[in-house]
């Protein structure tokens, strides 16, 4: 099978040709149908990640069909659609798992990262990371779903804004224009924030009520002129971008914070108390929150604007992804 | 001005000449416009309400012009266009309305029983009951959210399901119809139950993904086949219409009946602790939950579905709802 | 090795002599020292259980020390103090497992229902229905954590109440005799509610502030004059002594119900909708909850009142819980 | 009547002698018996509140009896024993108004900055900003309650956190001596977080079961061998103080910032979204939660270590507070 590889840090992506890997004991093998190109393939192509290993095969936005599964596998059967995503699975043993909270699982694993991931024809996946894929959804624009659609449906859907709320979303991008369409769709009114006018007719096509340019105007200005924002869901996980929007919150506001950001946001506890404001993190989703997110797309039609690339163009794809220049998500075609 | 009144319990609904009453402090005085004709006007036209006092002029459903105000009300000014809902006023005293909670307040006030409703051309309300329009909607469709609609958009909104899950709605009549559209609005897969398939159709233009016939399926096996219902909003409060669904909730499903009725609900301890269900009651909501409502309507474009009589017609708008004729709010056209 | 067992319907405790068993992939082999006796045991004795098979061990409050585990086991290590309660494994594939709500798990084994359970010197159990015992505790008191605890103290915890709320006790036996140490020590202020003056002293004694006798006053009355219940923990699950209760919330107020009886609970849609209160069930938990609930003996000093019975004496124990003679926990000591 | 009032920022007070006021339409005379000395009477001392007039009467931790109510009045009545804090009515007109949720009203009214505090033997306060004291509880104990304990009462019964989870309690001061008090009470495995040992004895026997000490130790480590801590609540409201111990939570773990400090935390997303912590804030509370503090305080025992001044003192008894030597609470005896 041809795969798609990087041997180390820094160093391109090189196709290659593999054996077809067999599932081992609670494993599911894959024939890959599409995978997304996400801003996380940096930590393989780059190196970055604590502990990854070389030769890895990046990808974890894996749409594809069910080949074989191995002893014990009982959900999963050859010909089911699946998908797979970041999470890649978890070890049922230490605290996080024993309380049923695999997303936190002290061992978890990542697709693409701990193991070879869906830059290939094939891949294996460790079941409990295996998520059932509706009919009625594209392959190609349900892989984004996987990584980018999974982390925001599951925040802003976990984020006790209720329907009718005012919640604005950081940053039109990847995860940005899915994260519209997703709170146009839960019914609530929608904000899309953004650092230029350049996607402002998008935005309001993507389901944005109200949309505001940093560049231009005050963004608390514009939030409080609504009455204060119930939940900001920041795409763009840099402190100097989500500082300023703080007290755009209404009361009992938060920001969401997705995306692994590592520069600081500043507030103050004056800020925080004044209308029991909060500042918070979500963490993507596992395999059945995959599920929902897939499920929610193909009942509200919320879907992944993509540009297409086969995979042996991958690091072409990559580097369109990289220099900001995809509208918005970049998918490899792969059978 | 003309107004409606009824002068004796099972009397006929008289219409008179008064005098424009005046605000008093903390009072408004409303030009009104069109006022819903909902079920429960029936405890004026029945007088069956504790501690009602004749002649009443009903209507709870009331939108108008702010004609003047009482002493001491900042709030409103003459020209606004705003609603008046079944909640008609608290005390502010009460431990409910210390904790905030005005919805229970122990002296409520509501609107067309304690005081005279929404049937004249001219009414007057607690500022506290006074809710504002928005400029986008239509008054005749608008009035029925002040009551069908803040009832099930407020029940909906804080039942705890998340977008996606699915919620079924009992019942599609003056309530039933709005939920199905608020339901779908916020993102749930939306199922609507009936007892005939005359609504098929149209509940699917509402809104619901899956239609429920009572009458000729089981409503807990169409609701397990879609993994059991996170919420079931049950319109018709009777209890041996609602007792048969309790089996078709999912794990952590819940219902929530609105309406009030006095036949009891059967539930066994068994039924309840496998899968941690429950059911609980909603109670409408108070002025601020009305704009709300007005203003997801108007988010949204979810609105009611009216026929429109004139306020000399109010007798025959009344039958038209009792008996149940009505597609599926009645609604007089005042100004 | 010594073990209980019924080996048909309604059929004797017999005292045999077994192999200790070999524990197999993924289960923990256990010395026990105690196990108490429960209720639910009766379901073993009577053979009442859909689809359990014969012989078989009862006991499902056990505490042991880790003797051996089978292959894959990495939690647990010869000779640490561990339980198992009534959560007795779950299957990691069926959709509640795979959100990780495992008390949900369609496949859930029940700990000497579908396996033996503790009536014996030895025991086999999954890895994933362990709970570590925390030092402090004496084996036998803290073996009734594992079932009458557990559900007691999960369901409270859960009840949304907080600290200084108003929380009620139904029943003043095996569970409610936990329940309200728990609920004291949680900060509730604390209301028992039983049949007679007999366990007044007691009650008060375990941390009641309020003791009611239904038998001699209303319980509604009573209730609301402390300004209504936040919750109403019934631990008699018999819909004829748990519906007179539902008018004793205030506002928000919820019955929650544990133990699993069958008899209708009867509810208006009015009782609930006035106030905002609801009816719910609460099933038990699994090892974590198990730990937690320990843990929180251990910090609390709460812990059950017990009665002690050699193992070769279950017949008598068991007899002696039937018949409501205990005050309040019998438990077998076995080693 | 005797008063201690301010006349310019950073002015002395001064013992002066007035007429006793007379309540207006909806407000309350209160013959003062104990008035706290609290950090935020520096708003007056030192003139920093912005809008506040001169002279006033500083205090905002009131314990009194009625002694005549003004027009409108039905709630009170005179002998009643009440007390007022820091929060000192609001508009019912806001938004926040309008929701009930009157701690965050857009008009509020603080007790001792906006009106004439309880440094004096008599004051007068709108009447809803009164509560009701229960008698269990001794005057000059309960006073401080009013500010530092339902400030620390109220974060944290609705920070979320379940009985049995860990609590710390960063700063043994004023609020903190309480919070630890409350924390233990409400069944919390509480951790006292301090900046040196001298607390050590005294808050183990308030209620902690571990205590650190950040100069000595890492409380990160600390508390991560705890498994992480729920809740931390930060009572000393200094960025530098709190940012070190973000890492100390556990998974879904929440900072809770109560008092007005203006120093920022700093934060990373990384931190925020591994484990889905969060940051936030809590702002005392109405006096509905000021009548929930006094009684939790009358159930549970919990209560304010004082030392005491008599009203004349009050400059004393200031400096006292300001220099953080008192233990814990300075309260001025009045009558």
């Amino acid at each position: 099978m041809k795969a798609v590889q990087v041997t180390k840090a820094g160093g391109p992506f090189e196709i290659v040709e593999r054996d077809i890997p067999s599932p081992k004991a609670g494993e599911v093998l894959i024939k890959v149908q599409a995978c997304g190109v996400c801003h996380s393939d940096m930590f393989v192509k780059e190196g970055a990640f604590p502990g990854m290993e070389f030769p890895r095969v990046p990808g974890h936005e894996v749409i594809g069909l069910v080949e074989k599964v191995g002893e014990g596998v009982d959900l999963w059967g050859k010909g089911q659609r699946v998908g797979v995503g970041w999470h890649g699975g978890h070890c049922h043993q230490c605290t996080p798992c024993r309380k049923g909270d695999f997303i936190n699982c002290q061992n978890a694993k990542i697709t693409g990262i701990s193991f070879d991931g869906g830059y290939a024809e094939y891949m294996v996946a460790p079941q409990e990371a295996v998520a059932l894929v509706p009919d009625e959804l594209d392959a190609m624009e349900a892989a984004p779903l996987l990584c980018a659609g999974i982390t925001t449906y599951n925040a802003l859907r976990n984020s006790g804004a209720k329907a009718g709320d005012v919640v604005a979303v950081q940053g039109i991008g990847g995860l940005g224009h899915l994260a519209i369409q997703f709170a146009n769709k839960m019914g609530f009114k929608t904000v899309a924030i953004s650092t230029s006018d350049s996607k402002k007719e998008l935005a309001k096509e993507l389901g944005a009520s109200v949309y505001v340019n940093v560049s231009s105007e005050d963004p608390v200005e514009a939030l409080q002129a609504l009455g204060g924002a119930s939940v900001i869901l920041a795409t763009v996980p840099k402190g100097d971008a989500i500082t300023p929007l703080i007290d755009g919150l209404g009361v009992d506001g938060k920001i969401v914070v997705v995306g692994a950001g590592t520069e600081a946001i500043e507030v103050s506890p004056m800020q925080l108390i004044m209308g029991r404001k909060s500042i918070s993190g979500w963490p993507s989703g596992h395999a059945k929150d995959s599920e929902d997110t897939l499920n929610f797309s193909a009942l509200t039609g919320a879907k992944a604007m993509i540009e297409t690339y086969p995979l042996e163009k991958a690091e072409e794809a990559y580097n369109q992804m990289m220099e900001n220049k995809a509208r918005f998500r970049v998918v490899l075609k792969i059978a």
